[in-house]
């Protein structure tokens, strides 16, 4: 082969085409039933945007460029960037909140593995706008409603959701420093990928005080597979922590969270866990992944309270939402068997029955067309058998057999046929 | 503002991603019930791919990059060459012929202006392995298919349509040399843009002798908004052209693919011009424009018979389609009233029409929306009136009105109201 496909990134054939579309309009259906509208960006950005949003994991992660006028350029490695600079460019004029979505195209230049690709597509749910705990829970249903939609259950996935505020709450409470306190919440973001032993080394190592990493250690309870203990019970097994700042706050906003989740018919599909960190990002609220066994996250959200202001916007316009993209929920969907066989693909095939029929095949098969069926027809002059066989082969529902003075359906599945007239299958 | 879109860049606010999605919507939907399955490749392709499919001018507008593996990468100006490259290594187990489309994202770095930006998508539509003038007809017929759906009219737009090879044989016939015929040619693809004189002087340069000249402005015959003379009476013009090599065959392809296009009931939008010839590009047989007055092409296509070759591929599957932007198309659709108002976003509002009917209000919008019905509701307790002002804005069909015990609903079309169960409405 003397050209091929870019390193870690994807060709989509028709069979492999077919999948993304039924996960891109899906996302885009269960989006627009959830009151989102889509909003897109260019595939390139100014370099410093993304580098003044971007955890250091990201910025290191760009395909740079420097166009002829000399500005320096990367393809979008999310689109978090590109939704707050838009929204700053309306702040004054666009009605909040804002509920958008976007199924942006991304790339990172990182080494391509088992659900991770260079390029890769990426459903985008966010409220710009609203600070209730309401808006965090929209956003898991719009989530949840989408894995239900494509026959995904709550054993198949969970939503393990926590905050940020009771993390941090609880670190400083065992004695972190400020410093501290971005190590401390990477070892935590590692819990679950490494063993207990590494897990305590890297916590004691994040945290000055041996003490310390024991406190944040009895707070976070044993790993589960299932729900943690509720956040209050979590929270009273450590001295003091109930009343250390924040915390009181933490706990209501948790609360009300759950029980929105609850109201919206999704509580089984979400459980608590204060493991649940998100790494260095921007979060500053709830935040949550949702992760189906064995598997990376399938997607990963939560509130950033501060990100517009830190991109040139007004304070106290806060934000929610949540990424999921398409490369391990395809994988889930497939190991699951709910990825659709898609079999029948073409309403009529059109055959020219007779010699000298062609013509009109072809009318038929623009007026069907038009009528908006979709109909195909055998460039090549064969045989019935033949051309019967290539409507097969096509996922054709019925063959439109059509003489000079006569047209015939033949039903592909059972295999009736009866003359009929072309007004009726438009 | 701190940050901007990159130049020549969109964003796609909501109302400006639902004309995208119309028109995306659209090409997707008439390119399947034409027959044709969708295919897409990466956005970054190796230098050298792009580099040895592109002419001259897309080859200097590439955004290239240089990837952490010292790859030479660029972003595709084009699709072309990723679909050659795809169907090349597939070419010993893909069915021929190929009827594939994409509605890719591609990016050129060149100077913005009117109708032409540094990002843009692009309908693509190809036969691969189908040398008969009908997969050609075909491919005019899905472009046409799709403006007819869009509501403009046969006054709107024109397919204008030639061939390649009949041009080449009256330029060689008029005394142009080999070495002449790519100037000579990107001289006659000017012709509309530049005064007579202009085209006068550009094809006496390209052509050593001047009478040669001459002998091609013969052929070409006046410019013209209508339909040329047909090619026969074109040909009969200049004395022995008739019986030059390959002018027959080019007469006979042209005969089949007008007829073709009656048969397919699109001959009233497609007329003869032939001084269309497709740029430096890769054509070797007919060849086409999509233009709609005063404005630059909305499409543009024909047939490519070496280019699988050419990229690595076997001799002898040759392949023919076309590329319509979406930048030139808009302003088309625009000017000419076209484009929808989407006055309808959701089909439901729903509203907590007393204290503590929240909870309630929560279940119903959820409800609907598992039941496939599009609704939403306001995060802030407001009066039943801010509250229906807010659904109106948001382009509801109907609000919800919904109380701890029951349920009413408001059509805000017509303002009737009446009681509901909420099993109705989903």
């Amino acid at each position: 082969m003397r050209f091929q496909a870019v390193k870690g990134m994807r060709d989509f054939y028709p069979d492999d085409m077919r999948v993304r579309n039924w996960i891109v309009d899906t996302w885009r259906r269960v989006s627009l039933r959830n009151g989102f509208e889509e909003y897109d960006a260019p595939i390139l950005e100014h370099l410093d945007l993304l580098a003044a949003k971007s955890g250091q994991e990201i910025a290191g992660q760009l395909f740079e460029l420097t166009d002829r006028g000399g500005r320096r350029l990367a393809i979008r490695p999310e689109i978090t960037p590109s939704l707050a600079r838009m929204i700053n460019a309306r702040i004054n004029t666009l009605p909040r909140p804002v509920k958008w979505f976007s199924v942006p195209r991304l790339c990172r230049a990182e080494n391509p593995q088992r659900g991770r690709l260079r390029e890769f597509f990426q459903w985008n749910v966010d409220v710009i706008g609203e600070p209730s705990p309401l808006a965090d829970a929209e956003c898991v249903f719009a989530a949840v409603d989408f894995l239900r939609e494509t026959g995904l259950t709550a054993d198949d996935v969970k939503v393990r959701y926590a905050s940020r505020p009771l993390m941090t709450a609880a670190l400083r409470h065992a004695g972190a420093a400020d410093d501290e306190m971005d190590k401390a919440l990477a070892a935590i973001d590692k819990r679950s990928k490494v063993p207990p032993e590494a897990f305590e080394e890297m916590l004691a190592a994040a945290l000055g005080a041996p003490a310390a990493a024991g406190g944040v250690q009895r707070f976070l309870g044993e790993p589960t597979a299932g729900a943690a203990p509720a956040p209050t019970e979590l929270v009273a097994r450590v001295d003091g922590l109930a009343a250390a700042p924040g915390v009181a706050e933490a706990l209501a906003e948790l609360a009300q969270f759950a029980s929105h989740l609850d109201r919206l018919d999704v509580g089984d599909w979400c459980v608590f866990d204060p493991q649940i960190v998100r790494g260095l990002a921007y979060y500053t609220g709830i935040v949550y992944e949702v992760i189906a066994g064995g598997e990376r996250a399938v997607a990963g959200g939560g509130r950033y309270d501060n990100l517009l202001e830190a991109l040139g916007g007004p304070a106290g316009v806060g934000g929610t939402g949540f990424g999921m993209g398409d490369v391990v929920l395809a994988l889930v969907l497939q190991d699951r068997g709910k990825v659709p066989a898609f079999a029948e693909r073409l309403d009529y095939f059109v055959i020219d029955a007779e010699d000298g029929a062609l013509d009109e095949a072809l009318r038929v098969t623009a007026e069907l067309r038009r009528g908006g069926r979709s109909a195909d027809f055998s460039y090549r002059r064969a045989a019935l058998g033949k051309q019967l066989k290539e409507a097969n082969r096509r996922g054709a529902r019925a063959a439109v057999l059509v003489w000079q003075d006569r047209l015939a359906v033949k039903d592909l599945v059972t295999g009736e046929q009866a003359d009929r007239k072309l007004a009726e299958l438009v």
